[in-house]
């Protein structure tokens, strides 16, 4: 019977027949283990004469680093410690690997992102996509069970939502069209036909940089709140952001301890979390940097000086509205600031939500677009939003890549993402 | 207190407040009538001047086709249907509403899609959103439930995976790139990593044509998994058609009735659905369209002729390698077919799903990138999957919309999706 390896425990006892991959190999004299992988699972094969015959335990030799083999025998209990192992009575190589790139020594980062397709397969690279894995599911299940529609954004968009630089071009037919920047505006319209909504999918800033927290191409989800306010707004990001790191510490443990995650820096992180006040985010920077000018947006290195201040995500909210994106909506009790917030991850990792309430008195918002030198023809939809019964909203975007970067502990997003699109690295 | 329209049961005898828009008025002397919209639910409000007062009976002549209000007043139960209605003591206008274009007279399809993102609050077309949101979590629960792990693939692709027409092609810094038609060489790659694997996202297609089957920019759930060959392939995929279709038949039976979709014609949807190798197909085809030259690949009519045969989903597999993609696995025991399979859904919706058993012999590969013209250069990497442990293997795509057109009964696949991109129509 041919089964996963995380099937096994159902099957203790039994024979039954595995087809994976030659993780590792090594011999004691009268007994040889093959260390299995078939993607659900690592198991420990073992090899001895008298149970798989002269001929099997010679062919162990030809066992190469990433063979892939079906292996057949009895699942027994480990006599001392509390693992399943499979006692070989027939195996078969499948396919042959020689020279696989990737041994076990080391290797600079760039042969291992030109060999994306075969670092994958290591134990470390799989904890890190089950992790994503779990932290998209826990981000669906969070939505969906407070009532949320998924409502997807399309890619091609003839408008450019945060401004028209960074912006990827193509060719739709005999117009120009940009890939998607976020699809907020798009939730907007949707959130007024099904209150509550989100989209999730990929989005695309050409920014020629390279930083440890920048892809060309990374994943947002993007939900939106009719008759929310930039208050229950943050409420509801910390409400996610708390659900989805309390979630990935119970089920992904295991994957957690691969990476050598210190989960005490996650144990902390529930909510309410602090807030802090643009002005008093920049009284902080300033005892640190001196240089920091008052209305400025913040840097990464000044986003550090704040998130290290607390064991926690902090909001930041009233930035200056000319710091930010046309649409936010400026505060009538706090001129010149507006009623967004951004979300600061602790550990250096940056902003990994931004967001707040929209504008939604139709006159400002027609000058906010030409103010932003904006083709008001691309926005008509949009306005009409606001002629159509406009309603107080609000909603936010939360990176996929930064926020895995950081309940991971990784050094850089280029691992969190499956193939990573970076400036200079395309392939494969 | 403020609440949602679907909250409503747990708040019997309270005074609770909504905010939304006016979906309709009527008036029936001392009584009058706001049939509110909150995104969540419809609610009847009951304006009765001895409880909601001579000024608010008189304001209620303001409301507009959706005008943006906030009401309050006490729920309760209607005295005859099973039904809850609001008796309102308290309204306000947040904004009044001129002329809303889309009034329940007929509109022109050119009008409502130029309207899309306000022909979105109607009530067939919430419906349609709301079952496409179901459909998205059932497939995931589908594959999560089965320990797939979710892998997404980049957009930006310098490889062309369905052959080089109809391509997308950007310009990526210095270089020239493609959009994504599909995720699956990718999968192949994570699913040597993770053994049972999918992605889930958009994909673009140039097509210059205006059917009622095809969009631009469509979403597709695509599955591989590790040994699995053409029947395993077949079999999930008539699970996951089965279990989609009788979710939303248990959970979205008040949008179908909307749709005024004829469930009898879903409930027959069970595995397992027939299978046709495609010399069988050519003959059902012939009886009606004697022209159909067999070794040609199947038109949108030829699909129905046979799909109009069963009552539910049909398979057809065994194509003849020339009509379909370099990767697909020839059967050694039936030379020119290949070991793959389309899934046709009933009613004339045409092929839902692709898929079959990959090539995993290298040389073969290596001499099918050649025959297409593909440049080898850019398969390096999935060709590396069949050098270092090559496995047999197979996985399918699903399309999104035209599986809910199919769901839904719905004459064209422009309803959806919420922001369609099609030839000639980008937007809103």
């Amino acid at each position: 019977m041919k089964i996963w390896i995380e099937d096994l425990k159902r099957h203790v006892d039994q024979h039954v027949e595995i087809m994976g991959w030659v993780f590792n190999t090594r011999s004691s004299g009268k007994i040889k283990f093959l260390e299995l992988r078939d993607g659900t699972g690592i198991l420990n094969c073992v090899f001895w004469e008298p149970t798989c015959g002269k001929e099997l335990f010679e062919k162990f030799e030809q066992l190469t680093q990433e063979s892939s083999v079906k292996v057949g025998g009895k699942v027994t209990r480990h006599p001392k410690r509390d693992e399943l192992e499979l006692q070989v009575t027939h195996f078969e190589i499948l396919q042959s690997a020689h020279q696989y790139p990737i041994s076990p020594k080391e290797h600079g980062v760039e042969f291992l992102m030109e060999h994306r397709h075969l670092w994958l397969r290591s134990r470390r690279q799989t904890a890190i996509l089950r992790i994503r894995h779990e932290l998209i599911k826990a981000i669906s299940d969070f939505f969906d069970g407070r009532g949320f529609i998924r409502t997807d954004a399309p890619i091609f968009t003839p408008n450019a939502c945060e401004g028209t630089t960074n912006l990827f071009e193509t060719q739709y037919f005999d117009e120009k069209m940009y890939l998607s920047q976020s699809g907020q505006l798009y939730m907007e319209a949707t959130a007024a036909a099904l209150g509550k909504v989100y989209c999730f999918g990929p989005t695309f800033r050409a920014e020629k940089s390279k930083t440890r927290r920048h892809l060309i191409e990374f994943w947002m989800v993007e939900p939106e709140v009719a008759f929310h306010d930039m208050y229950d707004n943050m409420e509801l990001a910390e409400q996610l952001v708390e659900y989805i790191v309390q979630r990935i510490l119970t089920n992904r443990k295991e994957e957690l301890r691969v990476l050598e995650r210190d989960v005490t820096k996650l144990e902390t992180v529930k909510a309410p979390f602090p807030r802090l006040h643009y002005r008093e985010a920049c009284d902080i920077i300033k005892r640190e940097n001196p240089q920091f000018k008052v209305g400025d947006d913040f840097g990464a290195p000044d986003e550090t000086i704040i998130s290290s201040q607390f064991d926690r995500p902090v909001f930041v909210h009233h930035y200056p509205a000319a710091v930010k994106a046309f649409y936010m909506k400026e505060d009538p009790k706090d001129p010149g600031f507006v009623m967004g917030s951004d979300l600061l991850a602790p550990e250096g990792y940056g902003e990994i939500i931004g967001g707040g309430q929209r504008e939604d008195n139709l006159e400002i918002l027609e000058r906010k677009i030409r103010e932003h030198e904006l083709n008001p023809e691309h926005f008509k939809w949009y306005t009409d939003l606001r002629r159509y019964g406009s309603f107080p909203h609000s909603g936010f975007g939360l990176g996929i890549e930064r926020t895995l970067a950081w309940i991971c502990g990784l050094p850089h997003v280029r691992e969190t993402i499956p193939f990573p699109r970076l400036y200079g690295r395309s392939y494969p």
